[in-house]
């Protein structure tokens, strides 16, 4: 995209970093009376009055967490709020404002770095977040991004990751498995195009979980739909690096253990083709592929109730006592693994993407 | 350093990213009552019962912030800290929270990491602020840390850039230009070093500016001592890109003109010996060289008799009339010059490293 010779391109030293603040404070505008002074200062300021305040912060590089090859930069400007909104969401909060830091290497032309904000300004709308603040600065090669996200909560809201109690419902909001077969697809596309660049992919049968890939929302709904049903989760979590990632910092945090139903395990269309594809499980997608951003949450039995007809949810296994450990039981209840975390870890991720591009 | 045998070495990828977070969370000490949940859950909480939140972001990029040549990690973690918290200080605010993102490349082994969050912890011990959060991730090349500062303020307290009034006096702290000649002497000596590797320097002589270079501090002490003298400023910013660019910086937001005095802007006598040294007006280093993180700030005549006595603060000027435009008296008052901005500008900077290692 970036190599579109009809783009107009202008290089960045040319407006250098003030002007290039300044054409980000221009888009901003202010949404939360909370924000009592975005970027202008040496700091954003917020008043929150007795309400708690939420931090999160998330930082993506490029060759790492995404390939500009197949990301539009404003996709990877959404996703990089939407995911840090996620982090807030998964304390039961409610996301104001982000601050967004970038590197960037010279050969970004300043309408990239617009087309980057274009897709956080789009999030920051999408979620009502204010963006208050940042830094803006080269790097000698690729992009970073590095998002910090505010969030408040009433004390007896908040929820963290270690309440979750025997006996508990597992539970986990819409589907899984997406994000990570929509960047199979993606990887494997992009090899196809290396090859021949004339081949013109036809991407509509996979349009969900691609979408999945490139621009997962927030659950910012969620945290609405739990003050209308009136539910607060005794734990919960966004899955971020997979749901076997997750249930075992669940596992570690709160002293116990989970049985989880691979048959419950909520899964697209798309997925289940994609895992055929593949000839891989989609279950597997699901438990150890990461970045759907869905939430995972923990339910006392008398609640169920409340959520059981609701669409959104999908109760997927039960909090037992840490001496059972971690299991995943077999569709047709035939067998019993254990969990084990295969989820992301972007050191060994770059490792493995060294060792393939040796190839 | 990291080219010293006899340091251990152990890849990253071996104890991957939750081994990493797992040593970073075993050297933090919670020291802020405010600090209700630090790094262990989706994001961090604070109460700050009905104070106002003050948020600062800051990114640092290897070849463009610092140079690992002469840049001990342990000063840089250490600096990392220090100058996000002399954005929370520039607000007058108390600094409480940090949360710290690092993107690095494989050929940083863990000790190296160690190295760096020793600085960072030894900064937070420093300035009595919590690590509650963070991200660690791979990069592609180099060393990127983000750091996020979090303070707190009652509303009544808080000084923002834009409260100047005409014939308020200038005031700046400390004394400037320190870091930016010993960035000088360390760039000289790394070329020397380049082509002589068995020359050791005697750094001797410039042992202070080096220290302003490589371990500058937050004047969080200043903001102590304005409560104690019942000072509040009417305009505040810390002089992070040189003291021109931050009095252009008031000067905009507070729609005033400055008139500053050459001869009154506070020099250590090593600036005076480097600027003798590199054959350049050391004013002109304090002016337009960055990174001394003293604050610069304004007051109402009225207020002059409660900080004349003391040695932290040095009245450089005063403001006028925006008509009249923003002017250095020269030494002797012989010349009067438009101050211009030639702080630091990371895109510009990163062109200039690149046209410099083309020779």
């Amino acid at each position: 995209m970036l190599e579109d010779k009809n783009i107009p391109t202008t290089p960045l030293s040319e407006i250098g970093e003030f002007g290039l603040i300044d054409r980000i404070k221009q888009s901003v505008k202010i949404k939360n009376p909370s924000t009592q002074k975005g970027i202008a200062d040496d700091a954003a300021v917020m008043d929150f009055g007795d309400k708690q305040v939420v931090v999160s912060t998330d930082m993506l590089t490029e060759g790492v967490h995404f390939n500009l090859a197949y990301t539009p930069l404003k996709h990877l400007g959404y996703k990089a709020i939407a995911t840090n909104v996620s982090d807030i969401c998964a304390m039961n909060a409610t996301p104001t404002q982000v601050t967004v830091s970038i590197a960037v290497s010279d050969r970004f032309p300043v309408e990239a770095i617009d087309e980057l904000y274009t897709g956080i300004l789009l999030a920051c709308e999408k979620y009502k977040v204010d963006l208050v603040g940042g830094d803006t600065t080269s790097s000698r090669s690729g992009l970073v991004i590095s998002v910090t996200a505010i969030g408040e909560a009433k004390k007896e809201d908040l929820v963290y990751r270690d309440g979750v109690k025997e006996q508990d419902l597992v539970v986990v909001t819409g589907d899984l498995g997406g994000a990570y077969f929509g960047l199979q697809i993606l990887e494997r596309e992009n090899q196809v195009f290396k090859v021949n660049p004339q081949v013109q992919p036809d991407l509509t049968p996979y349009d969900y979980i691609i979408g999945r890939q490139l621009k997962p929302e927030a659950r910012v709904d969620i945290i609405e739909l739990f003050k209308k049903l009136e539910v607060k989760p005794t734990a919960m979590i966004d899955i971020s690096d997979g749901l076997a990632s997750e249930l075992l910092h669940l596992s570690e945090q709160s002293g116990v253990g989970f049985t989880i139903y691979e048959e419950k395990i909520p899964l697209d269309q798309q997925v289940i083709s994609a895992g055929e594809e593949f000839d891989m499980n989609a279950s597997i997608g699901a438990l150890n592929g990461g970045e759907d951003y869905e939430l995972l949450f923990t339910l006392p039995l008398s609640e169920f109730d409340k959520i059981k007809a609701n669409p959104n949810f999908t109760t997927i296994g039960f909090a037992n006592n840490i001496s059972e450990g971690n299991h995943l039981i077999g569709r047709g209840n035939t067998t019993k693994v254990p969990l084990s975390s295969q989820g992301w870890d972007s050191f060994k991720r770059y490792k493995e993407n060294l060792e393939k591009n040796k190839d």
